[in-house]
């Protein structure tokens, strides 16, 4: 089993440049090769909302890999369909890589709607109302069929202001669901179960598993769920429960005391995180992978994320506005599209609005990332930190 | 102002091949020549639904004009907004040629929401409740605003269904509305107040001018009705109230007693129309242009065109179908998708399921013009007819 601990037949990882704590690197998959530090959009339910796979290939936002969450595909279309379709990836028509999560966090955002038992959690689908029960072992299941490039374990969330009591227990218990996840995941892989191959005759072996380290905003507890999952050995690592509802001080104490300890030679990837000053942060404090909503959900409600700040399209400030989105974007929908037009599209409720804020939100974020890893590389990552942030604030709104 | 009435600056039409009263032409606009038999896709408020400008110039689609709404974009952005960035072409960011309906039909719609008068119809805008009036004079200003390369006569029209006394009375109407918006129209020319221009020091007379037959089934005043349009002298000539409550025989029998007698040189329009049938049974009766919302509404609903008949994509006899939406389509979303992703799509809300039905309606249509054009040059259309209208039935659904 050591061979797929750090370096499985489906994942490589090398780093190839540093500048302080940040750093580059290659993530090598079955499915190309990344480039980190990466940003991966967000297809919930096996599509990123209010844009095309043609988009997310083009080379305005050249996605290399975008995140799929078991528990909406599991939910809704369910396994059934997506096994008999071929997997994910031939499901969605998407050919590079592909990450899902574990369900672990959908379920636990659930609230009073779940009950969560060593064993695992019960819950009510929000989709047809039946009981439904994910544990380490379903997971895994169900990410084995969904055939994704890199599988989460099934980890709990404490929010970020839990105590210390409650933090503790929940790092135990995701320990022992990461050990049982790891357990289920390489059973599958033997039986050659994961379905979402691009060749079904293949060796099974295609997936990579990544453990999640969980412990608010507790630093002892977050080192100690550290050490426990790396014990257990995992292709990559994640830091889970941040952002989500801490302050943003605390997540950066965190992740600077936390992501220089994860293993050296192994992906970080920070999860569900975060705005673009968020990301450069945690680029700084070494991670290399991040996901999050925030460029395809606040796009949906009006909002352009810019070089100098987000922008509220629907403000009547941009009414005969006939400059883009952003002045300093070369994106597609910056080189041919008015904010004026944008607002008439947004106040009109016309789907173009969403798409057209999606997909210059991407660029914006995926662009952000190029600039990140082109100044580690030339050793100017604390200039690029510097003036990014800078500018950021220039805006105002 | 006889060099405007059959070859404006704007617009000049040859005819360049027939196979009965099917014909094939040239429609030269100063945004690029447009081969007729054509299929306008409707961008109601300054957006085709669902759909971007780039996929819409694709090979794919390689749509060469599209349509959009007087009513809907004067109520919202509004003149002043469209004026201020340039007038609709740039407000869009569309170069190539656009058709604006005269606001008529719309307000016609709103049925009891609107007075009709001698001078024009008042009616409460949708939007904000304002009391607004909307005349021939208005509709010529607006659509100057505009500079839409084709530009629609302000006209009544009466339902599918009306009396000889009604529908004799709303012809008079829209002779004496098509006389005023010809004399307006000819001003705004002259007096250079088209502001949609591609060069803002370019001559006036950039605009070409279409009136429309009315008469609804009653053939004696659909004859009265054109030969009237036909006298005040127009750059192209509609048909407009078909497909508004009347039998499909009704329609197609009004086309084949009309169309043929319109001026042979100039490009008649069938406005509205309709499904891929009532395409091609118009193209046989004589008919080169057509705007209709179903591939980009219905692309909304859940349905799909093609060349077997209409599918509805929620069916769940689809759910584990591999194919395409078309087995015959070469379009890029029957390249890359599946009915049971598309299906998944559209249950789970996904903004992505219209996105995608959109596409492969308008491909649909607009290849299916192409081959109504290809087999009238060769002389085939009676063949591809009788071909195409037998296979849209072998669906059944």
């Amino acid at each position: 089993m050591s061979a797929r601990i750090s370096n499985t037949p489906a994942l490589r990882f090398e780093v190839t440049a540093r500048d302080g704590d940040a750093r580059t690197g290659l993530l090598k998959t079955r499915r190309g090769v990344i480039e980190t530090p990466v940003f991966m959009p967000v297809g919930t339910a096996g599509t990123v909302k209010a844009i095309r796979f043609e988009e997310l290939e083009s080379t305005d936002l050249d996605a290399k890999i975008i995140l799929g969450n078991t528990y909406h595909l599991w939910l809704r279309p369910g396994i059934e369909t997506i096994k008999a379709c071929g997997g994910l990836h031939r499901f969605i028509g998407w050919e590079r890589a592909l990450l899902t999560d574990s369900g672990g966090f959908q379920v636990w955002s659930l609230g009073d709607l779940r009950k969560i038992s060593e064993e695992g959690t019960q819950f009510r689908s929000h989709v047809d109302g039946s009981l439904r029960f994910l544990s380490p072992e379903v997971s895994m299941e169900v990410q084995a069929a969904l055939g994704s490039d890199i599988v989460m374990v099934f980890d709990e969330c404490a929010p970020g202001d839990a105590s210390h009591e409650v933090t503790e227990k929940s790092v135990g218990l995701t320990a022992r669901w990461a050990k049982r996840s790891r357990e289920a995941f390489d059973q599958l892989q033997l039986a050659d179960a994961d379905e979402g191959r691009v060749e079904p005759d293949e060796l099974s072996g295609d997936q990579a598993l990544f453990g999640i380290v969980q412990g608010a905003s507790h630093l002892d507890l977050r080192k100690e769920s550290l050490d426990r999952t790396v014990e257990i050995g995992f292709d990559g690592y994640a830091i889970g429960g941040l952002s989500v509802g801490e302050e943003k001080s605390t997540m950066y104490e965190v992740l600077g005391d936390l992501a220089p300890r994860m293993p050296a030679d192994q992906p970080r990837y920070l999860m569900g995180v975060g705005t673009p000053e968020d990301l450069v942060e945690a680029v700084a404090r070494g991670v290399d992978m991040f996901d999050c909503v925030l460029p395809t959900r606040n796009g949906r409600t009006g909002q352009a994320f810019t070089s100098t700040g987000k922008i509220n399209i629907k403000n009547a400030r941009w009414m005969h506005d006939t400059r883009p989105l952003d002045e300093s974007c070369l994106c597609k929908v910056c080189r041919r599209h008015t904010r004026s037009y944008v607002r008439h599209l947004y106040l009109a409720g016309e789907m173009l609005a969403s798409i057209l804020l999606t997909h210059h939100n991407l660029a914006f974020f995926l662009d952000t990332m190029r600039g990140v890893r082109q100044s580690i590389r030339s050793g100017d990552f604390p200039k690029f930190r510097q003036e990014f942030t800078g500018r950021l604030s220039a805006n105002g709104e």
